[in-house]
């Protein structure tokens, strides 16, 4: 069953996605910080200028449907405010894995949902969840880095545990911030067999990822 | 007399753009912090994402000459890291002037320059100093604080001052770092009377834009 494109959790969808765009922007600019070189800077200052042309498309989608975003976006700034906080990286190899594997966890998330959303409504939500690019660079750092050292691979391994756990604690509480988004993500994912299904897939999409760095 | 495209002291100024803009861009996202709304926080998101894509270009000018961007960048560092810490704005409204006031110096400097380059030269050095938009956010703020106060003007205004003091300086100091990059400059604006009347012509159009943020 498709959701149609007239669903009020549209707004919210877009409304929370951009809000995740703002905040993926200044947790970039901030972990930078702890790139040893400026390469590392420069890695991270694109993905984040990336973030922020996400925002803009949401932006348009948001005021063509005639709905201001700021105050769209107010109820999900404390749940994800959050997500950051609990996550908050120690080293520049946590800022890196973050990244790769935070991001990697939300846009699998939303674009399970995308799939059953009206084409329009589908179009804008797969367009703001491309690769922000640069990740090969992440890889590289990462894999080097574990390679070396089997105490540093022990310990990014469980910081991508708990960032897979973090985003799906703030994902459940996100979702419950508003009736229409519940709503549309039931809608779009069918009943709570399919949530817990959907859940399944992140999971094992997550372990992929974290492969990808070496890590597993 | 045109500088021709060749000039060893053209991939020094594409590189001494080039870190102007990755360290615009984390200036704008530390001085963002200090932004009392979300507008605000987008505004200077924006804006830093601006200066990516001109350092994207910076970096295929240079890739295309043969240049390591990271090696080519490094003798401009310091130079730009000292006017940052020299003038870091203790509040959000000096972060509003120097974000515009500060863009605007540098731009004016390097458009002065780029007049004397070959054509294709040229137009990288004006493309990558074009707007980064969202200047009318900043206006508007700046003007709403003045108008309600003469005391928070008079500080603006002194602020507005050292930005430009802070400015010249530093670029004085960057010209000096690279014989290329001397050469090039000397070879742009002609002799030292023709340097001193550029300052000048700077100074003029830094009194402008202070006048369009209510700072006259």
């Amino acid at each position: 069953m498709r959701v149609p494109a007239d669903h009020p959790g549209v707004a919210e969808l877009f409304a929370v996605l951009a809000y995740g765009e703002i905040s993926a922007f200044y947790r970039l600019a901030d972990d930078a910080r702890m790139s040893p070189s400026l390469q590392g800077r420069v890695a991270f200052a694109s993905m984040a200028a990336a973030e922020m042309s996400h925002f803009e498309t949401l932006h348009a989608a948001l005021t063509a449907r005639g709905v201001e975003i700021y105050a769209a976006m107010e109820p999900y700034r404390r749940a994800l405010d959050a997500y950051h906080a609990s996550t908050n990286p120690s080293n520049w190899h946590e800022s890196l894995v973050k990244a790769y594997v935070g991001d990697g966890i939300a846009a699998d998330f939303y674009r399970e949902i995308a799939g059953t959303l009206a084409p329009e409504v589908a179009e804008v939500v797969r367009e703001v969840l491309a690769e922000t690019g640069h990740s090969e660079f992440v890889v590289h750092e990462v894999r080097e880095a574990v390679r070396h050292s089997a105490a540093d691979k022990d310990r990014l391994m469980l910081w991508g545990r708990r960032l897979l756990g973090e985003a799906i604690t703030q994902a459940q509480y996100v979702m419950a911030q508003r009736e229409d988004l519940t709503d549309l993500v039931i809608a779009a994912t069918g009943d709570l067999a399919d949530i817990a299904a959907l859940f399944d897939r992140m999971q094992l999409a997550h372990a992929d990822r974290m492969a990808v760095l070496g890590l597993h």
